[in-house]
């Protein structure tokens, strides 16, 4: 079990990394069908004529995927990794056999002003193929709680 | 059939509504086993004493049903819709049982400088619940075509 983190463990610059997962035609396919249905998500065939050249996973599909590496691996903040919102960009597409990975640093930390028990912490997890591309940035403004606000 | 968009038919201030869709614990529960598994998106009972109360959908999972929203009937763009990344945030929580729909706004073109076929479109989507309460502001930045470009 790694150790559980507090916004009084985190530190500017501080670096995490997770994974990583191997993503098949079959799962971006059934995630496009629940969430994002069109045919450059849908149909390898068909996807050749799109701006892709083939078929490509939802960008959404990528941050859900980048999502479970963070929980599975990333940095195990105490109280859950709990998003305000953020940022994100796509510089390439996920494809099919695709294994990606993930490393994350620690952007800014900003106490609450109001609540002594927890502060709001900018981490930037960028999403990486096999080939050291990045698929995705996220720099997202996390909600983490301090050990002293719990005593 | 709606109209299929593209760059020429767009303007500044241009709105778009869609859904609603209805989300359930079920649904909730699946969605975070597979990519956001904190105990406050799994389990009814245990989401109690988490800061959200009681269970809660993944923001992700709220972002990829926006997404479903859009393309089932939000904006139809004539080649997909198509982001290059954008900023997210998550004002509240989705709840089992929670109505959503969306209502999109442009909020700026601009052309590529490099490929006449193209520019990029500022689209605004806001997701609300039953109650007409914001759940997600998403504000991306999405690739869309020209008619021009293609002749």
């Amino acid at each position: 079990m790694p150790q559980k983190l507090y916004l009084e463990d985190l530190a500017v610059g501080q670096r995490f990394k997770a994974g990583s997962l191997t993503i098949s035609e079959q799962e971006i396919v059934r995630f496009a069908r629940d969430y994002d249905p069109q045919y450059f998500h849908l149909d390898a065939e068909a996807a050749k004529s799109s701006m892709f050249g083939g078929l490509v996973a939802s960008g959404w599909q990528t941050a859900a995927l980048t999502m479970r590496m963070l929980i599975e691996g990333g940095a195990p903040f105490a109280d859950g990794t709990i998003g305000a919102g953020g940022e994100l960009a796509w510089p390439r597409p996920v494809r099919p056999g695709d294994t990606l990975h993930i490393e994350s640093e620690v952007i800014k930390i900003t106490p609450s002003r109001s609540r002594a028990d927890r502060g709001i912490v900018t981490f930037k997890t960028t999403t990486f193929n096999q080939k050291d591309e990045p698929v995705q940035i996220l720099t997202a403004n996390l909600i983490v709680f301090s050990r002293a606000g719990r005593q």
